[in-house]
């Protein structure tokens, strides 16, 4: 590149970029308006959004200077996805769409493409996507970019994260937690440098940050841990001066609180004073969308949108063919510095696979099934911090403060939470530098892990089961980043997002109704089929091949439930590694059958699964001549129909568990309704009896709660054999007196605060 | 009461207090220690959480003493719900306890009641729940107390709701956004006093704000526009002068920045320094549940517990009959002002029906089907414009900025966007009053319109679609809420809580696949069926009627999902009301069958019931013969088999409506999911042929992303031929025709960036 460009150079790279962003809002054909513009040069249905526009290349602008000047790796973060077209206009001039799609070649045939391309059905997307180069992060659903901006800075010292917040976004709660994100990075990590752009409005209200004054500003920022700087540039001779030199600052700055940039601009700067129909474009919420929407029809707004786009004076900026003019091109840095070409932001070309530990060394030994009691994530925990020492760089687990209470202690033996802020108290595996994040925040959890692994890392996020749904419309919004990836060819697979839900509703001893929530499960099953996986591993070897599969896996959204609470192993390690791979299998050992079951036990989750063989112990006893097959189901999606999801068993691998034509008694660790889901479209799935979660629940035992939902062993055992023997036979009467003898332990546990499982001290015996 | 106490009983009152506390989480006998404790006096689950309890007494003496002395009726909401055996302390000291429940009288077989009850089998949770006089937050999923506080003090000028925000909580991203809630309170609104409870861990780490100097504490609460102040409790001589001085001082506090405090203390100040087991809990990490969980066992917890207990000296507290001495009955203020009475914590009993405006004057005049246009919520608008003029002072509207994009505009032609600040550039129905609460948070919306309720008032949340899944897990927990509060005697009913999801999925023009999302509903649907209701009216009409019913509903959550674009009118304001009574109905005139069709058309939602009649228009043209029955459902749950929610039809009136073995073409508004969750139970269900939203999407036209899905016209009447006729007829043959037609349609779309509806002009003629 020809030297470093001057302040008149980056004004016209500015104008062609703000050019060009208006007219993909705007125009399909007439792109460099060579002619008087007419209608029919109008986009039909102009989408998207200007007001963000100019300030986004401003940044842009600025950050490929200061990359040029200091060589810089560098990740950018827009919050404001809907300024899309900015971001697309700087990807154009730079060269970066050309690289990644011929047809947006730098010259006035790519224009005339991208211009078009632009929010047009098939197009692009009115906002960042994964079809976008340099981007990981979407701004649809506001209030993730500035953790998605940390995520990707952990464990990368070399790499600086800028991140555009926009002052919508930052009326956001995820985003106001996110401020505090410096008290959590270290020494080994990357540098984020947020820029809030304070433009003052939202579609259609100022923002209440405009409502700060700078005093405000600067005292919020500096509370949380920033230096702050506020930059204005409404008005300003030199803006590329102003913000260049406050990055340069900021990059320069080495001690105290890290720097963060408040950047106060008009509303979709450059637009006129004033739009014919007498609304005030300029500097307000009127510039949020398009701003001549109506030039279609209206013959004044058309010549005031062609007025408009005449000020930028594109025929100086593009020569006659359309190529972007030589000055424009000293702008951005060299090609592999570029914001767009990052490798961070295409993180699957960077992503290795973990280096997992073998699962034999950390099994429990089950001699028989029954025979030892193990908490299921403790032993997984084990294997975890062996991992975490064979692969310190590049695994993190985030944790909203359950890291202990979920059992997996085993880490901080290893690792410790990273803080960056000396704690006068008492602290325990705190550390400045450590895999474990823990905040008490879902949002933060959620949005540091995606950062991180879509910049081509791994992670595990161990979450309280009701309070994962604090992070539902993230997850929404990730399954969608995921299938849009999965379709760009240039997108390379990143590691899976994988959840550990093992503080689960049914046995929330410390804590009451509000702990109780599996709805989880039923968001997931939204998802589509190519991105979505549920586990239920009922026991601590099932567990770690669960997990070990998880963490081998790429582009899937791996949600494993698996209670806390020590109790019994059922399988062996090779036991589990084969009933894993079935996803769903008969349990032989614990079914009295010869093919022909009058009945079968289907069980999903650790306490179901318990349930379920307690039920069978009871019907031993009281009905032995009673066929019972037990059936376990690890991979709830291998419920499903073969058509309608890669997991879903053959018809006739399912018929081969669950017989045909006897009920099926199923105790579900979630609400029942999932597994209905899951059965749709099985031939003869009413013959499925759901037990499962029913929204009771308070304080209680954890046989109170079962019997309140109707899943306990004496609810099964009663169901199995009324729908074995019909109400009418003795199983009717066998059925009511195993809901009496319920009641009565029911009663023993109100009165002496006991657990009926203690009182009664059952195990299984096969 | 005798006079004002001093500070010596304010101690012996936090000293009963806290002894009860501790009791409450260890004993089940021998509560005053009247005999040497032994391990059968223990409770044999031990289980609570003492760390925030002694800290939360502290705050509630000291309100009290604000109250004695000022008069001023206050409502306190406390953050940490899990310190629930502090509040029952102190509601037994105040007599509310006894008040409500006669069993819990203060006298010592109350006490020995109240000890015992608290995190027993059938007795209080261990968290703050409805069954606890003077609450409304639960507490249990963390981030919300702020924002419901805020929620409560609007429109009650005369009200001070004291909110304790716990220092984990404040990690939060909710409670971060929360602290911005000033500046969208007014003149006419009550104050919130934040005491944000600053003792320095979560479960096993210090918190965040711990790490945090006091010029941070103080630059971050006063950037957020607060007047923060200090107060650190810590070995302080008389820690209830420091704080009834705080506290005094922010009640007198009347210009500039409202007052919050922040109070430092040792977590679980009162625990000897060390345990037993050698770990410290004094004032860490280690003193947030029970601390000496291992007494049952351990003859030396067992001691250490009973010395720390007596350190508390209950014979000097409690008389020989266990009453409490008279000078502690001096703290509380009169009954008619406690915290445990004040009338806003039930605030069901406060509540007015709202005086509805009949909706027959805001009606659109429809003569025939589909001979209007007009866009739902903008005829709504009119009419909530109305009840906002008759009901000024009791009905809010919550909206993440999008009233307007929500079609809602009429709303600010007679009332305002409450705003407390000055903001310099241009604005528009901006004021310190007004019923309009508009920030770019549903979490606040949710939680303010959560706090409004509660108190006895009313309110709507229009939000988009997608993005109401921000509030999933609020959604959880305040159904919980409504029905264990439904199970409680003494709570009177509130208002139901109204969303309106107007913009929905197939029709964001400006955006893409982010803004794309109708979980919501599947969400809903693990609800119990005395909670949730879902209605999905096709025009202005039935949303009119829709919305008059949700308003005039209590103890309900609904949601309203009706499309805001203009679009084509099917019922007179009559038939729309017969409509909405029958939930699901034929409509005839859209039909041509006598009573015996060859296959049904259902639909749900306004997109769906368009592309129904569109395909019927197809149908007739190409297959006349075919008998074809339309039938709309407004109120999906009515789907429900009837013994499985209140709305559910009757067998009879289902079949009436989709006849008997013929197939149904369901054209439906979310994921298919939901449907077949609803029909779950009804017999012959799998004769429904389920269209929805199948999670594909970007930037497309609405006829685009319709094909996409397999939801256009086209393709409901390709399936309609098909499922009547078979594949192998000439059933067959349209079908793939239509298919054909449809990609054309598509074809043409991408060349001319237009929307096929609009090239084809289709409208519905009878």
């Amino acid at each position: 590149m020809a030297g470093r460009p001057d302040v008149g150079t980056l004004r016209r790279y500015r104008r062609a970029c703000d050019y060009l962003a208006a007219a993909m809002i705007h125009l399909q054909d007439n792109v460099l308006l060579t002619e008087p513009l007419r209608p029919e040069h109008l986009k039909p249905r102009p989408l998207g959004h200007w007001g963000t526009c100019p300030g986004l290349t401003l940044v842009y602008s600025a950050l490929d200077r200061l990359v040029a000047d200091t060589g810089q790796r560098t990740l950018l973060v827009t919050g404001p996805g809907h300024g899309a077209p900015a971001i697309h206009a700087n990807l154009w001039l730079e060269g970066t769409h050309a690289e990644y799609d011929p047809e947006l070649s730098r010259d006035g045939r790519g224009l005339a493409e991208l211009v078009r391309r632009f929010s047009w059905p098939g197009g692009f997307p009115s906002h960042l996507s994964p079809e976008v180069p340099g981007v990981i992060h979407e701004g649809g659903e506001l209030g993730y970019a500035l953790a998605t901006a940390f995520g990707a800075a952990f464990d990368d010292p070399g790499l600086l994260v800028a991140c555009v917040v926009g002052d919508g976004e930052a009326e956001t709660g995820p985003t106001a937690a996110a401020w505090h994100s410096p008290k959590f990075t270290g020494p080994g990590d990357g540098r984020v440098l947020p820029i809030l752009h304070l433009n003052g409005y939202k579609i259609s209200s100022p923002t209440l940050y405009e409502g700060m004054s700078d005093t405000e500003l600067d005292q919020y920022f500096s509370g949380c841990g920033w230096t702050p700087r506020v930059i204005d540039v409404r008005g300003a001779a030199d803006p590329d001066t102003l913000l260049g030199d406050a990055l340069a600052r900021a990059h320069a700055h080495t001690t105290g609180p890290p720097p963060m940039i408040v950047l106060r601009s008009e509303k979709g700067f450059g637009l006129p004073d004033t739009a014919p129909d007498g609304t005030p474009p300029a500097g307000t919420f009127h510039a949020h969308q398009v701003p001549f929407a109506g030039a279609g029809e209206d013959p004044d707004q058309l010549t005031a949108l062609e007025n408009w786009l005449r000020s930028y004076r594109p025929d100086e900026l593009f020569g006659t063919g359309g190529a972007p003019e030589a000055d424009l091109l000293t702008v951005p840095p060299p090609a592999s510095l570029q914001l767009g070409r990052v490798p961070q932001a295409n993180g699957g070309r960077l992503r290795k696979d973990l280096p997992l530990p073998a699962t034999g060394t950390f099994a429990v030994d089950v001699d028989r099934p029954g025979g030892t009691d193990a908490s299921a994530p403790e032993v997984l925990g084990s294997w975890v911090a062996e991992l975490i020492r064979e692969a310190p760089e590049v695994f993190r687990v985030v944790c909203p403060d359950e890291l202990e209470s979920n059992k997996l202690g085993a880490l901080l033996a290893v690792t410790a939470r990273q803080f960056d802020r000396e704690v006068p108290g008492h602290t325990e595996h705190l550390d400045r530098r450590g895999r474990v994040l823990e905040v008490l925040s879902e949002h933060l959890c959620q949005g540091w892990l995606q950062g991180y692994l879509l910049t081509g890392r791994h992670g595990l996020f161990p979450c309280y089961e009701a309070f994962v749904s604090i992070v539902d419309s993230m997850v929404n919004q990730y399954a969608k980043f995921l299938k849009m990836s999965g379709e760009v060819p240039w997108r390379a697979p990143v590691a899976s997002l994988n959840y550990l839900l093992s503080s689960d509703g049914w046995r929330q001893d410390h804590n009451g109704y509000s702990h109780q929530g599996p709805g989880f499960l039923n968001q997931m099953l939204t998802k589509k089929a190519d991105t979505a996986r549920i586990y239920l591993p009922p026991d601590a070897n099932t567990l770690l091949h669960t997990m070990h599969r998880c963490l081998s896996s790429t582009d899937l959204i791996n949600v494993v439930v698996a209670g806390k609470q020590n109790g019994p192993q059922w399988l062996s390690h090779d036991e589990a590694e084969a009933h894993c791979r079935a996803g769903t299998a008969v349990w032989p050992w614990a079914s009295n059958e010869d093919g022909a079951p009058d009945v079968v036990l289907a069980c999903a989750g650790t306490t179901p699964t318990i349930e379920t063989l307690a039920a069978v112990t009871l019907l031993r006893e009281r009905t032995p001549e009673l066929r019972v097959r037990v059936v376990n189901v690890v991979d709830l999606l291998s419920l499903c129909p073969a058509d309608r999801h890669p997991h879903g068993l053959p018809d006739e691998g399912f018929a081969e568990c669950f017989a045909e034509d006897v009920p099926v008694v199923f105790a579900f660790h979630g609400y029942p309704s999932a597994v209905h889901e899951v059965l749709h479209g099985r031939p003869g799935s009413d013959r499925f009896h759901v037990h499962g979660y029913l929204e009771e629940g308070t304080t209680t035992t954890p046989f109170d709660l079962l019997a309140s939902n109707r899943m306990s062993r004496h609810d099964l055992a009663a169901d199995a054999v009324r729908r074995a023997r019909g109400w009418a036979s003795a199983g009717g009467e066998l059925s009511r007196t195993l809901v009496r003898e319920r009641d009565d332990l029911l009663a023993l546990s109100y009165r002496d605060g006991r657990d009926p499982d203690e009182i009664t001290g059952w195990r299984w015996s096969a």
